[in-house]
């Protein structure tokens, strides 16, 4: 069931995400975070969403922008970056977010380096996608929009 | 660009995924694989494109189909259930189709046993969707139908 | 307790098993699977119960004889063969079968090759026994029987 | 070929098997070991066997009990508790008794705790059970039985 | 010593080998298995030795056709395809087989992907050769009946 | 809420804890068993908890003291010793036990020998201390003390 | 014996810890971080003791405040949250310190997922204490006390 | 070929190389970061080159500041101290940044904790000089301008 | 196509090779190294081949015989004997003699000590030939000769 | 220099090494434990030693006999049989004892299952001599002679 | 402090290093070892040092030079080449010489094969420089050179 | 029984042997190898028996030195020196020779670096012998004696 209130999603995404276009465009695409972002809010209008941005390098400001979601966020979409192999403070603040959550990846970790097939947030996410370029955060909206209706709740209210 | 034919795609699905919507429906929800099909062609119908299911329990009759699947489709959807993490068969096929493919997952495998986290298909596929259950196969249709327009051409003429 | 109606058993057994009697005799014995049966159709006789029998060298059929075993029914005792060691398909499918179940070895797999001491089904069967040749399934019929005593009931009525 | 003399079979019990029926009862069940002895007992009688039982928390102890065993036993069931894992000292006796023994378990170890996984007598017993409860050892003393009969002779007249 | 019966060859073929020659020719060259078949027939007919064919994507048709090989071929030039790495079930019913046989690789195993360089075959076979693409199939000729002069008889007469 | 009646602690020392002040004093410190005893009833007298104390050289009667230690003891401190490391039979006897248990280590075992990082009992504690020397099962006592006020009550009554 | 002039004590909480109480109380307590300051103070006024405290969910925040306690503190009291497994950085500052430190978590990480079984402080912390929730915090003050007494001596005049 | 614009270097510090000097000394030297800077420009004259530096504890920090050096630098030297072996953040802006790049260590890495052993940049950065104290920095500034001489050319014109 | 000039190819043996005959017959045969070369030399007439052999217990002489390979042979065939799983010297001076190569193995190294599955030259050759015993040399050489008529033309001329 | 006080040496033998002579004598010999200690002993008499034997089946009971031996021994011979692989408290208890060891064993450990290759006394002991049977204990005894001899002294006294 | 005796630097390369200059350029560059030798003799002659140098492709002669080098040598600059990664005859032989050791790569190990990222003497070595092709050798003069002035002694007069 | 012919026993002794007595003393003693051979005849006269010495740096001097025992030596005593750990070649030798065969090291292995603890040779030898320093030798020689003493023979007449 679908709720009065529109939901209010929050993309988190993490270091060297604010140079895309430029950076390894054979692997990233040659899409600016500003690109993504402009797609994303197009559909979130059309599905009657509220989206939030942010980005950072720090792996401190990304958990504490994760503990501030706690209650004013319904859903996340994450994409850590670099982070995504090493950090256990944020697998921690996403737990403490408590919201469902998609993690995000521009390319297919596994046809990367052996490293990049590990993640510390795979197994606390809702559910992954990988591999779709700048698209992926549209896929992803959708994903965690059918995820709250799933749910049939928002939270925080 | 948008090609003037319709692009075809394959859905391929692996051992009880015909079981679907009574197995472990707490894992899997209660759709059925024919639930899921008629979502699929709502949304193929939008984005004009013609899709086509298989399924099967038998891991050369997957390899087969995958085969034929050349010059014939322009993408796939496999969801290779047990075989997902032994078969190399089939990912000999599935290179052999040659075909931009989504590797689709029903549950999110990093939340359930640590065998579940190894794909034999990870790295030949172009991206992976998991965790968003019968909804994730609407996903890859718009998934694999975007690879194909970044890719501006469909194969097999 | 029990129960008044006669429980249903199927045994399943898996690649190479229908060459018993001939397959390296040192391991496994000189008993045929014809043997095996009748032995174990004695035992049955005695203690009241249903027996069923089929063996495949197909993965495939192993997962859709499991499938259609659900409800019908009311334990299992099942010899995997060479596909103990690698089938994740045919462990979705006995989970998916619902009842309890006997995993089943003629020689006792930790004296020979290393790779045969790993089973995809350990964990979801509710006991194993391996070692003693085609009088295992005599045995196996006895646990699976005391399971169903144990708990009381009979699955799918 | 049935030896004229009865078969002496010995019953070996480890660690905290002397605390069955209070020992976490979801795990092993509501039997005592008394319970089980009587069990057997009954079964042994049926069956035209002699059995002794043998239970101590002490390694060295258990050790000594087997190599007495030596000449004086034709088969022997041992459930080692948590000497399965560690003891190379009981494996080095088991096989200096020099009969065909069945390692029992109570509970299916593949359903707990990774490290219950390794055994250090896997691959000096004949056979295996597990999972079965204390029902398990009436299916031990048959599976015993079965060997010897199948052997055709004694040890140590 | 050569014996009077010519000796019987049976070649099996695993999954994916009936696509060769358009199947990434750049690995496995452009020879389709006709024309490898061809050469090899004539290599056989100067050898004076009979040989048969079978390719098939199913694990289960292979087992089945080794097991039919008993006593009916002398020797086998088996190439098991994505099954090489994977497969208990062929491992088993080659030892089933019973007779001299060469494991054979169109590429270099070693050349590609990590996951290649295992074999279930590996240590129940005679002998092994790869990476000379469809020539290697006229060299396993060539080495099994080697083997058979070497034994100095034919299995099954 | 904090009990009428005395909480009942009983400290279980393992082997080689009976030499301490002699042994390795680098390592351990130069208080003995007795000054440690001394110093940790003294603090029971203040906080009110009556203080039992057992060191074995052998694992079978650690485990058995564990096991008469049901319903007797209200909170369990425990030093393994050298049987840290090796002991499931210690872990199954202190999961019988039922009690809230801290494990206690003079040293700090990471700053020793690799195999000292592993402890068969470190996810069965309630917690765990270590590197203090002999005031660590003074902390360890308060410790106890306080997970049974938390827990509001006492056991075995 | 006992230094004229008052020890100083930092304490120094990682990622997440801001956030107590209200995160994942099952595992952390109901203790806010303000609650465990004051149990801290309460007990150092006890004991005659300083103390300051530091939280940061940033690792350069972490290595830094390390720093600067050199010379300045004479002990420490470190809960590095998720930090714990993967720091190098703060491992390097902790060094660097050159106080005596005592590593503590809320809860025992033995009992959590594997990956928290690792820290890469664990071998230059003088001791440990996890598993106790916020008390833990006065044990690891007393602990560091007791540690100061032993050495004899304060850093930094 | 020697070009006419002046070559710029930027040297990159991670944690804790603020301390240097003091900490400890008798594996890393008593030059300070002041000293070691003194000697790089000193060479960095003789030779004709321009020289920045950057030290940060602040992994996000110096994932920006790399990435600011794309088109301003022609070349790196980095000493990622503690976050060499577990960022893959910066490894990435490495990558981003574009140019040669020369991984330094003041003490040998080999002869230290094995977790040392590993960095995340080894493989992304054109050489590694390790050993030689602070002198490796002038050594390192000689390694990227001989770089820069060999490829013929300077970045970010 | 078929060079006018006759291929040459260098057949290189490693240690033990040369007490071929009385070596471990049972593994080897009892060809020696003479008989070898006398079949090889028959091949070699027959196919139109110029063929060279070395032997040598000293890795540096086969580093040595190996370099000067380059540019005077057109093709090698290489059983390098105990040197196969330990001499990365070996593979370096392979790959410098920069002409297709066959590594050879008179046993079956999967049939024997699991140290034996390893080779530092099973990438750096075109293909692998084990198991044929002597007979084997034949193989190679006809299959290096196959390799040359392939790439269509000799080194070196 | 040779002292005057005759140095006293303490065997140690643990589980199954009583019944020596009939337990596996292809693999052990059939020299009892008896014939052992008269071969000892008449070396000793020629070496102007004191010898002292102890067996025990019983961990706890051979840590408690190293414990004793602190001062009133001058060197030791150990054969810990199936505890040399899996005991801490015996390595703690050595390292008490505090006088040069020798680690004996009748057969060649590396020959026998892999689980034998590990010892936890290897690096606490002065030597090690295994693969000679019996005669090993006298080759031991002259072996912590020339230990004693070397070290110029004698403990205890 | 400068000494006043010129110090005597030798350098010592392993297998392959004759053939620099034609061997794989594209990996190792196009300087051939006597270009090499002149540059660094060139800085030599600058820096006021003698220089020797060794090149075999034998692990027991590069051994012998080793040993020669003691009290010979005031420093070592060695490109072990394949050794680099399987020789212990080679690092003990460097232990022997006993002055400190650079190891040199010309191609950065960690861009190539993984086994190429291990190495017998990277511990024992006092720093490492690799990556800058022939180069290289020059930057180890100067390290090595700093490397005594540091210590301020030459060895062996 | 002892033989009327006296038994011909050969000493190897691999790289870095030839430097004994100034290596690493603190680890290998102040015997030089002739001092240790000195003693080894003194015994083999007390003894009745023939010696031969031999020592090399070369891995394949070693192996040929092995080859020519064969038929010529009773038995082998052997150092392998730094090719402990590494050499197949000489285990294949070691193995050609066919006579018994002590491994010798003069200090403990286990007491030194981790890749110390693997022996190429371990389970080809009788037995082994560590940590006694040059008069190991003795002890070696006496065990080996004893060895053939043993068999009732000697080889090679």
């Amino acid at each position: 069931m679908r709720p009065a209130r529109r939901p209010r999603i929050l993309f988190v995404d993490g270091p060297n995400l604010n140079v895309l276009g430029t950076r390894e465009p054979e692997v990233y695409g040659r899409m600016t975070l500003a690109d993504i972002r402009r797609a994303v809010k197009e559909t979130a209008r059309l599905e009657g969403a509220d989206v939030r941005f942010f980005q950072s390098n720090h792996e401190g400001e990304i958990v504490g922008r994760l503990q501030e979601a706690r209650g004013k966020a319904d859903g996340l979409v994450i994409n850590p970056g670099g982070y995504t192999h090493t950090s256990v403070a944020i697998r921690d603040a996403l737990i403490y977010a408590g919201v469902p959550a998609v993690e995000l990846h521009l390319s297919n970790p596994a046809r990367r380096e052996p490293f990049r097939r590990t993640s510390t947030l795979e197994d606390v996410v809702a559910g992954r996608i990988a591999g779709f370029g700048g698209f992926g955060y549209v896929l992803a909206l959708r994903a965690v929009l059918h995820l709250l209706r799933e749910a049939g709740g928002l939270a925080g209210r």
